[in-house]
């Protein structure tokens, strides 16, 4: 009892310590910029920002390919469901293990904003899934007209609750609210989605190690594991640069040792790159952005994408499409994952196995 | 004086803090590893990491090019050290003004471990430029022998030193000192070479701006911008991916919107990857690496390498040469860097106004 009251003195010097941190990141723009003409040509990063706007889509795919199919045979299907599973699986084991030896579980609180029929699906599969391994769960919902310091205050108590040992807010946030600010006050050792700058810092640096790597990339990138795709040496191209999936996914394969390509919606000629690639990871949500004609035969495609369309036929009302065209590329692909059932349960299986791993570093139970 | 004191104080609760942060990068790999194997078959991102090791290289590469050249003209050469001294005076001007405005000037302390040869002519070049700058400079001299310690202890005491806005520990360290370690306990507010994995992660994610932008990527390309190269929608190829340079020069030009393709060791067919594209920065300091074959004509060329080669008629008794056959890359490119008087000059000349904006932001002088 003793040690676990240090731990958490410990861990509360780390809160405090941690809501300073807000002035690490440069927001004094204008500030910044006015002078950089005087100097320097080079602007600041962020007026560099913008949305990504990628030029048509169809939600229809069904058209033959034009490409020379490798052969008439389906790629093989990368059971991003079944690999969960057993990923779960192990997780529940070692939370009973945890529970046994020294009477705690890994818990973990989600924050949720608005109405966002997709997010509020999400969070049922997380909450789901944590029962299913015995993590404690929280969820706190605010309507999407609420005030970031209500966010922030939601955290911040979480940041100081040691029954918690992963924070999550659900992405993308409603307009108006500043996801950096709110982002920056979740302690960095509670940020099991990886999305804090210094878990990115040491994700991208050679010798370093993250203490999470965000969700949905390190699910992908377990699905090649497993399903023995060699990444080192390879050619792989990352359609999209967020920084929730292109941007964590383009540095975890750099780290595997792939020559990484990221394409986004300014590339003039995405087709051509893509059909060099051995691995294609396409994560921007345009419904059959990919076609068959993109891909190398033989190639790797892991889709990320979810877009939602109306379909009555299914309990929800909607089903979810992928950036690939599935019916096409499944003909030349030597592996691909389906959507839905492909990475979204991975991101869910990694999830948990981070929320875990938090809560062993914190109790330091091996 | 009220005010400075008080920004003093601040200022020492930061340092106080940062000296925790040791613990935010994970280093209890063996502990990771172990159990990782259990659950997830993706192994630990450091057990991946290993020196690159580049084929084969030459010091001469008078031999013709095999390439056709798009015409006999030589490509326009950038002229690095102009740039540079323009934005040096620029800084110095700025330096004055400050001096005048509020009684102080930025400094800048460098810690140089061990006895390397081009180490000590950089080192040498800073403390010129700084002069030249009105920049206050502090040279800290340890043997290769030294412990971690000294040097942490070092940098420790310019933490806490107000007169300082800058440190910079020369890299590469000697063997046997643990780069991360050291780095680890300079104050990400004083990280003047951007190196810290916060600054890091502020470059790469879009909507932030790092405090410091690494001084080499960021005098890369502002000589593009000021040559008038598009980076926007551009093909960009970086050779090399160190923590130092590759790294961080292609997330810059991620963030400047070209699609990136980062070539490593392990690339089979680099040559291939560099002839599509438009900007190539080169930084590996393997001599004469990339050929005037390697180059699409009109490419526009960085060459950040630098190897140093005996010459008994030069003064030092040794002359830099790059990563790129000069003689080669000069008639097929539109725009290059020559070495020595491209890129290295600019290194220095950012490095001075990283130090100026550091201290320009500790005194909230605009």
């Amino acid at each position: 009892m003793a040690l676990k009251s240090k731990v958490q003195s410990v861990l509360i010097s780390w809160w405090r310590k941690d809501t300073l941190l807000l002035s690490t990141s440069r927001t004094l723009n204008t500030f910044a910029t006015g002078y950089d003409n005087r100097i320097l040509k080079s602007p600041s990063l962020v007026s560099l920002d913008f949305p990504d706007e990628w030029t048509s889509s169809s939600t229809n795919c069904n058209a033959p390919s034009t490409n020379k199919l490798a052969s008439e045979e389906t790629g093989r299907v990368i059971d991003g469901k079944q690999i969960a599973e057993e990923i779960i699986s192990g997780v529940a084991v070692e939370v009973e293990r945890m529970k046994k030896k020294i009477g705690e579980v890994p818990g973990l609180a989600v924050i949720l904003v608005g109405e966002r029929r997709d997010s509020q699906t999400y969070v049922r599969n997380k909450i789901k899934a944590c029962e299913e391994a015995g993590i404690k769960f929280s969820l706190t919902e605010f309507s999407d007209k609420c005030s970031e310091d209500e966010v922030c205050d939601a955290i911040m108590s979480f940041n100081m609750d040691p029954s918690f040992h992963g924070i999550l807010v659900q992405l993308p946030l409603p307009q108006g609210l500043n996801e950096e600010k709110i982002l920056d006050v979740l302690r960095l050792e509670k940020d099991v989605d990886g999305f804090h700058p210094m878990n990115m810092g040491n994700l991208a640096m050679r010798g370093r190690e993250p203490l999470f790597i965000p969700c949905t990339p390190k699910g992908c990138v377990e699905l090649l594991i497993r399903s023995g795709v060699e990444i080192m040496g390879k050619k792989a191209v990352v359609i999209g640069r967020s920084n929730i999936v292109g941007l964590p996914a383009s540095l975890l394969l750099q780290r595997h040792h792939a020559t990484v390509t990221v394409v986004d919606a300014l590339t003039s000629n995405p087709e051509e790159i893509t059909r060099e690639a051995d691995i294609l990871v396409s994560a921007v949500g345009v419904p059959n952005l990919v076609r068959g004609s993109w891909l190398k035969p033989g190639a790797v495609v892991v889709d990320v994408g979810t877009y939602p369309v109306e379909d009555d036929s299914c309990e929800q009302g909607y089903r979810l499409i992928g950036d690939v065209c599935y019916e096409e590329a499944s003909r030349v692909a030597s592996w691909i994952t389906p959507v839905p059932g492909g990475v979204g349960p991975m991101t869910v299986a990694m999830l948990l196995y981070n929320t875990l791993e938090s809560a062993r570093l914190i109790y330091n139970f091996v």
